[in-house]
């Protein structure tokens, strides 16, 4: 089988990497941010707006879309990709972390987690393998293992049954896709027979043949749990590695060790994922720690709230100070936003309300969070990351801290 | 002076016009409609988007710019067209619509309007003279005469005293005009060596003296008041005319009847502008009766709300006969929602409260609106309007009715 991940450069003094990640349905150069495709939709943002912003994947969240529209629905239009029209590549999530984090009445046990959904109250039951089926329907380019994710804090003891129970739930996820692609592959030898909505569904379950499957690292803020966890999951072989329970609440010195703690585990051969963080500083420093690829939902939730991200920290452009500021939110910047128009004009926006506002400051933070991996893969080209990173850090200031 | 507006061709069987009307900043081919940029920016949708919609004029409105963020904001930004990045014509109307249905505490007199703002209850005193001012400041295409907007239902007493004064009003808007022109021509000649700030105060007045200024007609819902009022406003010799006072809840024979009552009397070498209506099926009467130009919130409004226009009516995107529904909105339509995305995939995005689903039939609504301008004009000019019209408002069924 052809390699999925090639890495291209490292840093000198740094683990800091320049990768590259083949899916079937696009390149994505790593270090990569992934824009939050929450519902089936990058919230505020086109699919249009994100090729234009060179979004090279995005991520879908399989509990929200399991709940609304629902998987028949998403199965009828023939996967998610078609769907919201994105054809690019897509993650998807396993679920879990919505199932910890929103449901309600969840009970968890050896076979999987009954939970009701946050919307309309119903039941339902995920288990590994009912995890990987759902992803094979959304027909995502990258799936995920099916974990629990471990709260902040936690007591030792728990932490580590649920490691090792995440470490068996990875164990099925991986029997499950195994089985599942080499019974499609017979299947789909009959697809140009059957009627056209029996030839799309096989059509979405086939381009699971060539999808991802990225297992999780577990073991909450414990050194020894995080070790053994990744240890554990590496000698199930994925496509990748992601590490889970990170950015729940813990300072951000035990994100960090949490990071620390696992990756010399991983092998250098495959991409690694620091999963739903973080700030601007704290991604240059996972870059630095071997971690190539991140989500995150805050160019998105703060952009609705009237903040901006720049080089030297956060604006709250509701603030009165940027009334007449004629200045775009950030000179030299090429988004959409800072091509056409003013703080000024954006903060008028945010003040009355105007979905316009919300939108703009959406791409140009967006922009800025896909442009600061740019300039991290640029700078560990030229082999000066850890300048560009030390500088970065120092001379961001973070409103939200 | 150039003529700013051409008749270019008539129905044969019906007051229907195909014109020309040249501004500042550009032509506008009549029939038009304008989308409504109510608070400096056409709600949910970018300059882009107008201009990729082919949209040739958009309406601003005075009152809530007035109000938020205030003329001094939007003079030191060099006028709303620099503020909200849009270089095409700009109608802004005299703000009194929005003083006598939105604000608080209105106290009319033959001076002018005392009111509250709605936002803060700031007190605030508009006159004639005032509202030419707050207009040039504004720096639009065209200006409106300030007017006192009749309520529904109206005893004939008030509606006659108060369309009198709207007459006087409009003379001293008239002379306001006038004599601002003047004086700021003779200040242009020393923009120069003022510092900057001065300069663009000074090029933002000065690109008023090419605003183009509509008088307005009322009477209510009598047919001797809108005779009248047609006469004496057309007397005043404006650049255009508006027919005010109507879709403010009456019914739509009072409202065919209103307009009826006073085309006679306005010059057919000035455009008519029928303000703030309608349906499409009442777009296309009106077209019938002499109206050029039309302004109307339903497209942004409704899409809000998950109704989409078609040719045969309106469609409720929440309904459920909506979720697996792999059409776009309507067959053959060129606009971005339509091009990209399935009905069913809006109805979810409407469901769950993304933005996009709104973006995506604003941008439908307003194609919508724009294309049956297109249409209207383009039958007009093959002679064909009337059965168009007749054929269409056959069809077109609506949910609002």
């Amino acid at each position: 089988m052809q390699k999925s991940f090639e890495v291209l450069g490292s840093a000198r003094d740094s683990k800091a990497r320049r990768g590259r990640l083949t899916t079937a349905r696009g390149i994505i150069d790593t270090p990569a941010f992934m824009p939050v495709g929450t519902q089936g939709s990058v919230k505020g943002v086109s699919p249009r707006e994100l090729r234009e912003l060179d979004a090279q994947i995005i991520l879908g969240n399989t509990y929200h879309l399991f709940v609304r529209p629902g998987l028949d629905v998403i199965k009828h239009f023939g996967g998610l990709h078609k769907f919201m029209n994105w054809n690019g590549p897509i993650l998807t999530d396993s679920g879990g972390y919505q199932i910890f984090s929103l449901s309600k009445l969840r009970k968890i046990t050896e076979e999987g987690v009954e939970f009701q959904n946050h919307i309309d109250g119903a039941r339902a039951f995920i288990s590994p393998e009912t995890a990987m089926e759902i992803q094979a329907a959304l027909g995502g380019d990258i799936a995920m293992a099916l974990d629990e994710c471990i709260p902040y804090p936690c007591e030792y003891d728990y932490a580590a049954q649920s490691t090792e129970m995440t470490t068996r739930w990875a164990r099925r996820c991986k029997e499950a896709n195994v089985q599942r692609s080499t019974s499609n592959f017979d299947k789909s030898r009959a697809g140009a027979q059957l009627p056209t909505s029996e030839t799309d569904s096989i059509n979405s379950q086939l381009s699971t043949l060539n999808q991802l499957l990225f297992g999780i690292v577990q073991g909450g803020t414990f050194e020894d749990l995080r070790k053994q966890s990744a240890q554990a999951i590496v000698e199930l072989d994925f496509d990748g590695y992601a590490i889970g329970g990170v950015s729940v609440g813990e300072p951000e010195e035990e994100m960090m060790r949490a990071v620390e703690s696992a990756e010399p585990f991983l092998p250098k051969d495959k991409p690694r994922y620091a999963m739903g963080l973080g700030t601007p500083p704290q991604l240059l420093e996972m870059i630095a720690r071997g971690m190539d690829m991140f989500d995150c939902v805050l160019p998105t939730r703060l952009a609705r709230n009237g903040t901006a991200f720049t080089d030297t920290g956060t604006l709250n452009l509701k603030n009165a100070e940027f009334a007449r500021d004629k200045r775009p939110i950030e000179e030299n910047c090429v988004c959409p936003a800072c091509r056409g128009f003013s703080r000024g004009y954006i903060r008028h926006l945010v003040k009355t309300e105007e979905i316009l506002g919300l939108r703009l400051i959406t791409l140009h933070n967006l922009r800025f969070y896909l442009e600061l991996m740019n300039r991290a893969r640029a700078e560990i080209e030229r082999g000066t990351f850890d300048q560009f990173r030390k500088t970065f850090v120092a001379d961001y200031k973070s409103e939200m801290q």
